[in-house]
């Protein structure tokens, strides 16, 4: 294929020569730091390729025998890869959380690789090992106030640790609860701690039937996870309806106090600010109190909205986020870093060592090495970009960001109900919102009777989902969409669009489009015609 | 301090607009890629802070009130950060795993960021999905050779996945030993299956009173962590004595009978193809029957050697691993990618589901999302760079990698050897390889008998770790330290110099003048002094 010369000192070169300003790979790299908008659109989305036509050029299965020159490669990436990946940056891609990203973090992915420290061990990573600290620090205190003392106490010391930096929220969810379960069936004189000893004898030892852990259901699909992978099982993931999208306190005590009666242990509850679907905010400041009722562990899921205590105007939506014993977020949602920036943090320093690992001469005691008390062992220094995008935003920066999207996501709700052919679902507590099409004709029909709304919500997801695969392959625009339980249906989950308003990039016209876009293609469809003759 | 104006407009552009050419962070891009050696000369490891120095600088615990200037935060990380942290691309850098990387890296990380896609999701990644599967499968193919209709079959199929990438071995090993323990506690008529019903009930249903993993004492502190998180309890992880570091087949199976026999259950055998502290290979052939005629699951943390397999010169050393219910492999050790390129790989394709995680209408059924079977959740698009890494190098071109990094390591060994000051440990059997400093004058006398040999060893442990900090701190050279158990002392473990020949670059003259530092480093040392005189 590529011919490139199979001998060590072409391989030498490959490490330390870069090719000349003119390779292909120098030509993509420029593009990109000059105008990474124009890179994109020249780029990104050219081809409107089915999965199943992308699958075949990703069907060999053998590594191939010989070398490829570089520069040959990136031209095979451009085409093969990044023509069918998706425009992330693009002000019209409001389904998911993932956005554009502010450009410096182009050339300090650079510098990461080129530096490629290892955090596990401060043997290779020095510096890097301090600054995570100082994130972790600096989040904590967002989080939880705490005084010049604790910090100066506890932010480099090596039998502590505020928090655990790690791949997203997912891993973040998952040490929070191992965290919870460890500190749950605690060592005694006669019993080592779960730790030690496992499940199945800590239970047995504190005399518990089972081990649950209590959110709405609105609860991340990470819990259901959590709850396998640390043997509590997905049926003791206690999920709540929810009909007005946030967890009722009354309802989670109630839950929490009939399943200790029948002898088992509430180990957590989560609860959630920001919902994935919707961007709810439970009642936090209330479930803390549960929490104490209950005796147990109390979570705060805030991947997506923690970023929001930036913002001096929105942040008493999280009221209560300092009484959680431990809080997940998430720098690659509303912090703008790149993925692979979550963090969990602790509001007890000690609680880390419920899960710390002790190898004399491997993480040798009294070291700061990070990889003691993480899910994780070796990792990035991801840490620089957080540290970086704190900076450089600053608390004030990151607050006009937060209030902006905020400002968007209620102008676009506002849109939405004075548009005569949508339906405003849910309104945006943060950026998010949902809502569906729904032919003028047929809104008056809706309330008629129960019976007569359950079939029109029938055809109405069919509608709904119809648009929102067609809106994503014409390529334009991409809205996601979801089904939820909402107060007006209680006994049927209906579809809706989905939408995160993350890019600060995102224009009111951009909406507008969007919203012109979705009724014309509803316009051709076969449910629209029957729904309204 | 920066003095950044705090308006939206002047965040808009920190969004789109790169600074000129002339900015710090495009000065420090430029010389990135002009002259990645030059750069981290010029920049790293300029100042002999010490760990103590350093964390005052990085002390401000509160989140900065005003944004900064792109240029002037640029400044501070050169000055605080990347001046004290670790050149692992240099040659003389032989302690750890963390190399230097291809140059091609550091453009296509730039790439990765302008992309930011999302793994966990199709709508969020596209063609980097059957992208990551294809790497997936290439390295399947290269551990368990199966047939092209199984690949056609599988490589691409929405029900079954050949493996997960993930952010580390950490993760690949957890994730493993989370399929072995739902595979060993699987659904019954009566029971639904330990996912479900969590680790108690299903001891309790299968009737084992223990659940328990066996690899040997080199096992990598992951299976540790593993057991814990996994709920079985660290005491349940039996670890076995390896006076030759690998594990005897014959001392896992009589562990293992017995533990069965006492109504337990073992989980998997794990072997290990490169310890992380000497490089070793367990006998996987022979540990796969042993695993066979346990029952159990049989795991290969082959994160350091699994590139072993790229040559046919050495390939052998890891006879068995095709026999191995899954396998760890960390791209970025020995396929030199950038830190965070975990895999684990099922020789079963359903494996997998034994952790599928399914939810209607998030990760909805049938679709190729990724995050369905990942321990992770949302997760960036690394596996573009094994892609690339599998295609600029090919087969042959880590042939070569693999074939000179053993040969230099054989070279050292014997440069050891020949040197009357020193003394070989454990001989490479990948490039990596122990030794200590032994004065010419002790080395009779250590045969001489037991109780002498003993009370020199605790004088010459000083000596390693007094000449490995030095080392270490006048920032020329580094080599790790470990303590092993060998066959000369079975009685008292020993502290070693560790080096591990990872970076191509390293040079005979760089191992020699590693040595001579040593030398010169020990004789002005009070310990060299009493073991001579």
């Amino acid at each position: 294929m590529g011919g490139a010369e199979v001998s060590l000192e072409h391989l030498y070169k490959v490490f330390t020569m870069p090719e000349g300003q003119d390779s292909k790979l120098a030509q993509i790299e420029k593009h990109l730091s000059d105008n990474l908008a124009d890179f994109l659109s020249q780029h990104v989305v050219t081809k409107v390729n089915s999965l199943e036509q992308i699958e075949k050029s990703f069907a060999e299965y053998a590594v191939p025998e010989a070398p490829e020159f570089v520069s040959k490669h990136a031209e095979t990436l451009l085409e093969k890869l990044v023509a069918n990946s998706v425009n992330t940056y693009s002000p019209t891609f409001i389904g998911h959380m993932t956005s554009a990203l502010p450009y410096f973090h182009l050339p300090l992915a650079k510098l990461l690789v080129g530096l490629n420290q290892n955090l596990v061990k401060i043997e290779t990573s020095k510096a890097f090992t301090p600054l995570e600290r100082q994130v972790l620090g600096m989040m904590h205190e967002l989080v939880y106030k705490q005084s010049s003392d604790f910090y100066s106490t506890y932010l480099h010391s090596a039998n502590h640790a505020l928090g655990a930096f790690c791949s997203g929220g997912t891993v973040a969810n998952i040490t929070a609860l191992w965290v919870a379960r460890n500190k749950a069936l605690p060592a005694t004189p006669q019993f080592q701690g779960i730790a030690q000893e496992g499940m199945a004898a800590g239970m047995m030892h504190h005399g518990y039937k089972r081990l649950g852990v209590i959110s709405s259901k609105r609860g991340h699909y990470s819990l259901s996870k959590a709850v396998d992978i640390l043997g509590l099982g997905r049926q003791q993931m206690l999920t709540i309806d929810c009909p007005t999208q946030t967890l009722s306190a009354e309802k989670a005590l109630k839950v929490g106090k009939q399943y200790q009666q029948e002898g088992n242990k509430a180990l957590s509850i989560v609860g959630i600010a920001g919902t994935t679907e919707t961007g709810h905010i439970d009642p936090l400041d209330e479930l803390a109190d549960v929490a104490q009722e209950l005796g147990c562990h109390f979570h705060v899921d805030a991947a997506w909205g923690g970023a929001t205590l930036f913002s001096q105007q929105h942040n008493k939506l999280l009221k209560g986020i300092e009484k959680a014993d431990s809080v997940t977020l998430d720098a690659h949602k509303q912090m703008y870093v790149p993925m692979g920036a979550g963090m969990v943090l602790f509001k007890d320093p000690n609680d880390s060592n419920a899960v710390r690992h002790h190898a004399q001469y491997i993480l040798r005691a009294g070291s700061k090495d990070l990889g003691a008390t993480t899910l994780e062992g070796s990792r990035n220094g991801m840490a620089m970009m957080v540290y970086a995008s704190l900076h450089i935003f600053g608390r004030k920066g990151y607050e006009l960001l937060i209030n902006q999207s905020i400002q968007k996501a209620q102008l676009f709700a506002k849109m939405i109900e004075q548009h005569k052919e949508f339906e405003l679902v849910t309104s945006p507590t943060l950026s998010l919102l949902t809502y569906r099409i729904v032919p003028e004709k047929v809104q008056s029909k809706l309330s008629k009777n129960p019976k007569i709304a359950h079939a029109l919500n029938i055809e109405l997801d069919k509608l709904t989902v119809a648009v929102q695969k067609r809106q994503r392959e014409a390529g334009k625009s991409f809205v996601s969409r979801t089904r939820l339980q909402i107060e007006k249906y209680p006994e049927q989950s209906i579809t809706v669009f989905r939408v995160v308003l993350a890019n600060p990039l995102t224009t009111e016209l951009d909406l507008q489009n969007i919203l012109d876009e979705q009724v014309s293609i509803a316009l051709e469809t076969q449910t629209w015609l029957s729904l309204t003759t």
